[in-house]
Formats: C-alpha cells, structure tokens, sequence
C-alpha cells in the first residue's frame, strides 16, 4: 500500500522513456525511490530509471511494492492537457492503482506482477565517458536518418564523433574536446548502433545533457537526470556488429 | 434580402458547432437575429444557434428570409488566414448568397429551402443546473475517452459528476459545489451520453464556461454564451439508455 | 573549385523554390554569382534563380563551376533545426560537395552535370506589371482551391484581379489599384493558369511582395526579391488555354 504524489510531468518523462522498449512495465516501490527496469522483445534494449522520495511532493510507501502497468493506460491519463499539475498514485487493498489529477480519477488495472522476470543490469566496464549537449547530437541524429539506418559513436582524447555511411553520401558530426561539455577518454574506441533506438533514447533527455560511456564494439549506456536531479534515466543499447 | 457585417470569428463559432451535426443548414433571417436549427442525421443531436442584431457590425434586414447553405462552403471561407476580419453577408435577387472578406468574393450557391423541414425544439423540463469551467468537462471526457464510447453525468446537491467504465478501468471526474461555477439541484439525476457526441459538442464553448441542465435518464441540455454575449449556441442530446 | 558560406536560411529558400517543380538542379557557380534553371517534367513551369557574391558571408570561387544536386539531399540538411545557422558548401577534388553546418559535415555524392541540358529562358514581351502584397494573393488563392483547379489573373489600369468559377460557385480577388504596391498597366490583359502551380510558386515569397508581369493569354512571370535583396528568384508560369 502506498500514496504518493508528483509533478505529472516528472512522471511522464519516465513513462515516455521506458514506453519506447516495452509496453509493460514493473514498478518497484521501496522506502527510497520508484525504480523500474526493462529491456525491449528484440533484447537489443535496456531502461532503467528512478525516481527518488525526494522527487516526490508526498510519498507515504508503507512497506515494499511491485506493481506491473499497462504503460499506454498511464500516458493517456498523463496527455492531458495542463499536465503541470501534480498527479497522485494510490495502491491499496482494491488491487487497483488509483491514479487521481484534480478532480480527476482513473480507477486502474494492474497486471500480473509475478508473471514479469525482473531485469537484472549487466555489469559492463565502460571507460570512457563524454557529455554532449543533446540538441547537437540529435541533429546529428536527424541528418544520419536521411542516409542510413545505423551510426557509429566513437571517442578519443581529442573529442567526440558521431558518424553515417550510406550507398555514396557520408554524414560526420565531430565535437571537438574543447566544446564537450566533459571528456573522459585515455584511447579510441568505436562501437555501432541502431538509429532507430539510439534517436528514441535521446528524446527523453530533457536536461539538455547526455552523458555516454563508451567501449570497443561494446554496449553504450547514456544517463540523463531527470526530476530536477532527484530521478535519472539509464539506457543501455547493444552494438550491432560491424558487417564491412 | 439582407445586407449583414459581423466579425468572421463569430460566425466561424456557428457554423463549425452546427457542421458537427449536419452539412446543410437552414438560416433564418429576421428583423431581430439570425438563427438556425437542425438534427443530426441519427436523430441523436440538435443544435440551435442564434446571432442577435448586435453581434452584427452591420444589419440590414429589410424582410425575414430563410436560405439554405452548405455548411462545408461557408467553413472554406472562414478558414482562411486572419480571420479576425469582419465578413459581409449579402442576399439579393440573384439567388446566390455573396460572401465578402476584404477584397475577397465568393458567389455561393444556395440549396433548396423549401424542402428543408423546420426542426422544432422540443419542451423538456430539465430541472437540474450546473455551470462548469469547460476545460474541466474536457479533461474528463478526454480521459473517459480512453475507456468507453460513453459517459454518465449526474448532479446532486454536492456536485457534479462525469463518469465513464471500462472493461477494467474507471473515470471519474467528480466537482464539488464549492468548485462549480454554480450549481441548483435538489435531487440526484443521472444520464448516459454517447461520448463522441458530446465531445464534439463543448469543443464549441468558447467563453471557458458550459451550462448544462440535466434529468433523469432524460436529454441533456447546453448552452454556451458566444459573439460576446450577443448570441447563444443551444445543444439538445438524447440519452442513450443503460443496459447494465 | 570553391567555398562558400551563406545562411541556411537563403539558401533553403532557393533549394525549397526549385524542388517545386524538379528534383535535382545543376547550378552556375560563378566568380559573381550562384544561378540556376530549370523546368518540370510536363515543361509547364520554369525557376530561375540567382544568389549574387554579396549574399554569402564568404564567397570564394577560383574558376567557374557547374554541379548538379540531388535537392532532397540538401533539403535534409537545412531542414535541421536551428537553421539560422550559416552553411557551407565545398567542392573540391573528391568530386563530392562538402556541406558543413557547425560540427556537422554531409559529403554529398553529386550527379553527373553533363548530362542535364541547359534550360534558356525564353523572351516574353510582358508590358504590364503589378506588385502585389503576397498574403492577400494567398488568400485568394485557398479560397479558388476550394471551387476549381485553375485560376484567371487579369489587369486594367484600375486593378488587379484573380478569379476562379466553380460549377455553381465563383470566387473573385479584386484589388483596387489605390491598394496595390504598384501598378503598370496601360490596357486590360487576362490569362488563366494552373491552381497547384500558382499556389506552390508564391510560396516562395517570403519579403511579403510580389511582382506578376502579365500579358494576354500568355504566360505570368513572377519575381521575388531573396537574401535580403541580393537574389532572386523568378518563376514562369505558362497559361491554360480556356476552353469555354
């Protein structure tokens, strides 16, 4: 049983960004924080996200919860408009998820909570790390998509690069050290990914930051707060391996 | 014939919240105001709007007339850009109706009035009334949307209330007294409405409140104030009768 | 060989003008100037346009050149967000145009210019000239759009004139000579002309003027200042011959 209330929009942020990968998720509910991870039918992605008690403008969780949602009943309740208010989510003895905004109430259905494997987060060894503003790297994003369906990241002391090949025209963005906003990097790596997921991915990045931890034809795994700092966002995305 | 003025803003009010019940429309010119009734093919829906004189930058009237229009014409002029002009309204011997904005003319072709039969409202005795905010009402029928094709709305003493059931899930949109803009109601009524309809319906209240006067299994009556007090926009929507 | 620099914007007005009528251009570069011609498929409508020296914020061409462009491809490129940015264009031994916005580089493979023939402009003897306000023309031409697919342009010394006549309706677009930017017509002159092209021709006005020279059922030359005034472009329309 639990009580808790947020801004809407905090909210929709991780529902938004976890809906990309699956349609069904579980929701831990501890004493510390909403969490809740999952990865995509084709394994190809992983989200894990929370949310802290201090993300929160009430937040009554008496004893531990799993709770499994139908993610698109959520957004259509968070779509409304004037979603600056706050939204209030009660469990009780129902066994129903009471989701109220105002005057409003949406009485809930959960699933079967049980019947979810829980995703456990791989322990990848990711040493470089960059940070990069997204509006530039979805632009990058955006003129790649007009060549190809699969982009190259790749790191190294001197700066970030994002690349694209198609049949006879090449796409390159290629941010200098001096304008990331932070570079960690001691060797050249390189790894290949889907656009498709990687500009899904991207899209939930409100801060106007992504951080990257990249390896050598490895997973990328991107982290944006959100929440005002009090909730983040991780992705993992795996590589496609290099055909040529 | 009749020369009229009137800002395209006003008229555009009618026309689009009686063009989601019917294509064609019967006008009524008369010394006093312009006004029309009609049914929607279903019999389900009626609307009765009216423009008096003085929402009018110029009337001039010399005898009561009636012409049909094609709604969807009149709607192609009055979607044009800066809408904020007045438009001109001119019936003379040619038959045609003229329709003037700035520089602009169209000659529009009128349909047969004669073999349009006159729509009369009926009497109800609609005891109950509440005025909302219609953002509220709109928050809840687009959440009831979401779960059903219909909605119940009911008043009591308390309050007012919209609800929807779903399969699983339920909507509620529950205003207190204190939070209606006014309320008169001495006993609980309830009714179930088709929710397109009605949606459709508020979609024309623009001056931000919806009176609705609400019986017992019994039609719902709206009515929303437009051309800045100069005019009213009168819906009538039969009830659709529970089964559970 | 060269390199030029301009804000995206100029040169998306250009790329946006001519992909109206085909999908790929061969453009003059020029030690004064970057032009261009060309004519649809079915020889109904002509572009020509030119962006002079003084448009780019760089301009440095060692020999003339002439390339020919896949449009879309450099359309993907400047419809990226933040097109205010200035754009680059290098075209060097590789054989491939360099198009470079901020950190981001697109090397584009370019078609074989030899191939494209050249398109002359024909001479027209077009004595009567008006300049018009391109909103209002806009507005003319949507409200032809909704009775008829082709439109007559005519001028008197007294005015400007489009019309368009449905099956029962007409629409008319008269503007006064006291109302128009400028008017040079000494006798009544008239044509008709395609609606889809005329529509998407005056698109390209963005300075809000445009000058139509027009002569008796004979095609209208349209022109349009560009880059703030250092350009042009120019468009003819050839007429429909009237069948009634």
């Amino acid at each position: 049983m639990f009580t808790v209330k947020i801004k809407a929009d905090f909210l929709k942020n991780v529902v938004d960004a976890t809906s990309i990968l699956v349609d069904e998720a579980k929701l831990h509910i501890t004493q510390d924080e909403i969490f809740s991870r999952a990865v995509d039918p084709a394994h190809v992605g992983m989200v894990d996200f929370k949310l802290k008690a201090d993300a929160f403008e009430e937040y009554d969780v008496k004893e531990d919860a799993e709770i499994a949602v139908d993610l698109e009943k959520l957004r259509s309740m968070l779509k409304l408009p004037s979603t600056e208010d706050t939204i209030s989510l009660v469990y009780g003895e129902e066994g129903r998820l009471v989701v109220q905004m105002g005057n409003l109430t949406r009485k809930m259905s959960l699933l079967d909570a049980s019947g979810m494997t829980d995703t456990k987060i791989p322990s990848l060894e990711l040493a470089m790390e960059v940070v990069i503003k997204s509006s530039e790297l979805s632009r990058g994003v955006r003129a790649s998509e007009a060549i190809s369906d699969h982009i190259a990241l790749s790191v190294d002391p001197d700066g970030f690069e994002l690349s694209a090949k198609g049949d006879t025209d090449t796409v390159t963005l290629k941010i200098p050290k001096s304008q990331l906003v932070s570079l960690k990097c001691t060797e050249h790596v390189k790894s290949l990914f889907s656009l498709d997921y990687f500009s899904d991915m991207i899209k939930s990045a409100r801060s106007g930051e992504i951080k990257l931890y990249l390896g050598n034809d490895y997973p990328v795994k991107m982290v944006f707060q959100i929440a005002e700092g009090n909730g983040e966002i991780t992705y993992l995305l795996a590589p496609r391996i290099e055909s040529d």
